[in-house]
């Protein structure tokens, strides 16, 4: 793609080397004359000098005096990641049912789903259109999938699980497994049965191995826009809003409630039947004791 | 079922209309007529009177004014799980090994076994009546799993572990992984060998990702009863008591000993070569150091 | 193998029984007469005069006033692994493809792999000489697994992915998931594209569970000899060097490097863009704050 061709699609200015081409997207230290590259603002003077990229995407103010190729625009990363998604989409499966993946009649199918090889879709799932299901997915009874998701390979899903539209899933993670309650008696603990499920919503992206519990009774929610990083654990009933962030080894117990815009770092430990207010912030490895209520920061996004 | 069929069946007292139908159950707040549910006995005077439950569940002394049906007992939430479960029991697969799971001949399997859509089960295995064996596992050489256990879909299972009766294993469980043991030298660290194995009793419950370490040498072993939520870490050689609870993303070091009856919080790190007695309680997010012993509550169950 | 010939191909002294045959390794509690074990050398008196074992690997002081069989050496534990590793070698399944796996006609094998039940092997995948790749394992478009190397059952490998040779994934290891990155907007999060990779270099080991994200441009890596326990999490862009040891439920975020020899202990999260220098040892639980540097042992190895 020409530099010229990238200024107009985002329309935004350019200077330099108009027909210079570009291929790929590289780190600007790596970067070589066929890539395009970003500068951090702050360390943007030297990140230039030093870089032999074809095409550097740098502020409005930045200070070209070397004549470089350059892209100007706001902020810089969030052009560079709108450049990067268009050189390098990402490689979709052919549509179709892999011969060897095990379905039953009963599945449901939208337009141009794939299935990878060694799938499992039990009864009466639904998969919306242009969704991709990987190789050694198992899909549990009933389970809805909306369209133009993508479930990497080795997710598991249970039973009546409800996924929404362009949510990404990443191996290992693991939607409805039992919430986590007993009862105890002198002779044991006896299991308090875990009937309700999962219902996540749409534009969630899950990491690698993450899992969410179903819900006692009812459901277990995601909002959509929400994106949880490798290895959160939601345990059962929780509410988590809309645009949610969690980082990695996070921690939720069950009936916990997060609003919407809140951002809660790695390793963090929210106790049972909290409730995070929209738009707060918690610090990684903070913890929240059972029950309490945290305010957020007063601002409806 | 008829209000008056269940509590005849739990030998309870019941006010209101006995032949009123319930056909599932429900959390309190959004229980229809058609619905069963408990109320906490702390609140049970605002639920009860906001709830269109049809029948619910209450403490001995629970003052019906209103006159609602209702059964009572000395803890509703206990019988509210029994009640559940009735209603709702779990949906056992249909016995037999499906086509596309690869079974070594040797295998050994008791009546009424289930084995799901492309299962692997290695030389030797022995399989107890009436287990279930969801999609995509894998049962390693020589290991033994006892009857009437669950194993949900993607359970992974290294050669000769022994898993008890009745034990429920949830997706993403990895049971036998290599100890973590190495010797440093002065160009790498080489590998203990970890020839022992893991031992989980009856009745236990793993949570979806859960990880138990074989020993180096001799057994790892989880006790009758216990139950560990999701992404617990367990590691070689420690010996887990009965009816111990650990809470989700809890990691226990090489050797430490919990005796039974304890119960261990959310994120809590223990170190290696600790002991834990019996009925100690510790906080989420608590530590251990290793080779530390901690009094339990000087009770014995 | 009788105490003679252990002592002989390690070059150790010996007393005691020369003929005496050790069939297997135990530990020293349990050990009996046609089984070795070691004693620990600030415990050794009380463990030798209490077993049955054998023979006992003991240190070059320990004084056998009892006149047991015995070996001498510097490092009882360290002598002992090898033994274990000679008495008990690792089973590698017989080479060949299993008739359930699904593999792309354009796989490269080296010589002697062995692919287990039910793997899935993806376009253009390099596997090297004797490399061992387990029931359920997916491998991804372009991946390259080295020599060697031990994959178990139900590791999941993203494409191009590369790993070095002599390498054990345990189960459920993920290498390759998208790296955590986001850019907010008014109303949303937009997913930076991960492009770039994961590398795994030689002998190194991870045990079950463990994430390593890829790169959003360039790669994570992770270093020859290096070996994580289970579920570390490693974030994207990370360089971890040689011969790191990082213990259970550790968390690393994008963009950090922890240098050659360091030592991490469980449940340690580190934040994004850190740097641990060269021998640095972290005890467990310790959190590291976004952009710290922290300082080695000022030794180089």
């Amino acid at each position: 793609m020409k530099v010229i061709e990238i200024a107009e699609w985002l329309g935004l200015p350019y200077e330099g080397e108009a027909n210079r081409n570009v291929e790929q997207a590289a780190p600007i230290e790596s970067a070589g004359p066929a890539e395009i590259a970003f500068a951090q603002p702050r360390k943007a003077r030297r990140e230039v000098e030093d870089s032999h990229a074809g095409c550097i995407i740098v502020t409005l103010e930045f200070d070209n005096a070397a004549g470089r190729t350059i892209i100007r625009c706001k902020d810089p990363r969030a052009t560079f990641a709108k450049i990067v998604a268009r050189l390098h989409p990402p490689k979709r499966p052919e549509p179709g049912i892999h011969e060897s993946a095990v379905v039953s009649p009963s599945v449901r199918f939208g337009d141009g789903v794939s299935v990878g090889p060694l799938a499992v879709i039990s009864d009466h799932v639904e998969i919306g259109d242009h969704t991709t299901i990987g190789a050694h997915c198992s899909i549990g009874t009933g389970a809805r999938i909306g369209p133009d998701c993508t479930l990497h390979a080795a997710v598991t899903i249970y039973e009546r699980t409800e996924v929404g539209a362009r949510t990404i899933l990443h191996s290992g993670v693991v939607l409805g497994a039992d919430g986590f309650g007993f009862n105890r008696t002198s002779s044991g603990y006896e299991k308090f049965p875990q009937i309700g499920r999962v219902v996540v919503g749409s534009d969630v992206e899950l990491g690698a191995n993450v899992t969410v519990d179903r819900a006692a009774l009812g459901a277990t929610t995601i909002g959509d826009g929400s994106k949880f990083d490798n290895m959160v654990h939601v345990g059962h009933n929780c509410t988590i809003g809309r645009n949610v962030i969690i980082v990695a080894q996070t921690g939720v117990a069950g009936g916990s409630v997060i609003e919407d815009w809140c951002v809660i770092g790695g390793q963090v430990g929210i106790g049972d039947n909290v409730r995070i207010k929209s738009g707060a912030i918690l610090g990684s490895k903070s913890g929240v004791l059972t029950g309490k209520i945290l305010p957020g920061d007063g601002q409806v996004y």
